[in-house]
């Protein structure tokens, strides 16, 4: 049987979700709790693979299991076998036809930044911290540039992948929040690290130091913009991921 | 010079507020960082003694430094010499008869219980998880007799003060939230655990283990409700000191 898993976590203690031997990850915690309850390695493949640092309000994940077990007692024995900053939010029986990454047809990715001088003690493990005033006008002119269907290598950190990095940004919104500014992006799916390539932009073009233009010959060129870092993985969350 | 320091704090990494040989505090931490700036050991007096794991929005303090700063210097500087769990919010001058606990009229304290079967992963150092339906009219019957001015010793943890235990609850609100409910209990002051001990009774009362009554005679007494536990420190948080 397959089951498709609705995940949550705080990716502040992870090396992120990839297993890795020696360093704990979001996939070897769920890995190992599913193993216990079936008795037996079961591979659980994720919609994304998030780096470490990076949260999830709804990963998705698939595993295939052999014992029989309705959902619900699947998601608390899933919950009891696992540590508090990882939850299973809801269980589903899927078709075998069914695959967590390959399914997906869209993600919605948040990122936080906290811009007040004194960062909250209950949100420094959710927002990157840049106390300084950002201009939202001009972030939300580079956003707009950005939007749409682009080849979006300027904004990914290695050129590792043989396979396209053709991606449709339906929406890059930006708003101000309590204490900041919080960014939001929709698309078909995104190249590692291409949120907060992106967010890093952004923000350099926030504080002036990225004009809207040098962005368009990003996605012209493929040639990263000089000003955009990547911007740290602590405000970044997996909101949703679509099929 | 006499400085005030308003404080923010996580409290879930710490042995709670009061100065420990051996384990972090929130005293401890404060008192390192004030001591490194200010070049000598500088004690510093908290409004509160806050439990192990109990956090903080508006804790208080008071320290005796030696070098002229002006505030907002202090606040850099101390903020820049204490882990993020805690935050310095503001600093003041304070005159030399002004002291954190002696000084404080009255007290604000808040305690989340997340009632939904699921914990989120963001709440969890946040929150009690208590995953039961709650009766909030029977919280609420509890609440309405403990509020006035009472000997409150039933609802302390040990009686080994010797000053009164009489403290008058000005307010103790039960209010739903988001997953779960909320109390705020406002007081002249708090014996130690009081606040823990009066909603470990509000939740027994919500799970029908507890009629108002019993409260009635626990004041009446001075026996502790039998029916009501200290609830954990995970939900409480200390929101404001008066003066």
């Amino acid at each position: 049987m397959r089951l498709r898993l609705l995940i949550q976590y705080d990716g502040t203690e992870y090396h992120g979700w990839q297993l890795q031997p020696n360093a704990p990850t979001v996939q070897g915690a769920l890995e190992a709790a599913l193993s216990r309850i079936d008795g037996g390695r079961r591979p659980v493949h994720g919609a994304g693979r998030t780096d470490a640092g990076v949260h999830a309000l709804g990963q998705v994940a698939h595993a295939d299991v052999v014992h029989e077990r309705d959902p619900e007692t699947w998601r608390r024995a899933l919950n009891a076998n696992l540590p508090l900053d990882i939850r299973i939010s809801a269980v589903e029986m899927a078709t075998n036809d069914f695959h967590a990454r390959r399914s997906a047809v869209g993600k919605l990715y948040r990122y936080r930044v906290w811009t007040g001088e004194v960062l909250s003690p209950f949100d420094r493990r959710y927002c990157h911290h840049l106390p300084r005033p950002l201009d939202v006008a001009a972030m939300r002119a580079v956003a707009a540039r950005l939007v749409g269907k682009h080849d979006f290598r300027a904004f990914t950190l290695t050129d590792r992948d043989t396979e396209t990095s053709v991606r449709t940004l339906r929406r890059l919104d930006v708003r101000t929040i309590e204490h900041g500014v919080e960014f939001e992006a929709e698309a078909d799916g995104f190249l590692r690290a291409m949120v907060r390539s992106m967010v890093g932009t952004l923000l350099a073009a926030g504080e002036g130091k990225c004009a809207a233009d040098s962005v368009e010959s990003a996605l012209a060129t493929g040639r990263r913009v000089q000003a955009g870092a990547t911007a740290p993985a602590v405000g970044l969350t997996l909101v949703r991921v679509d099929y």
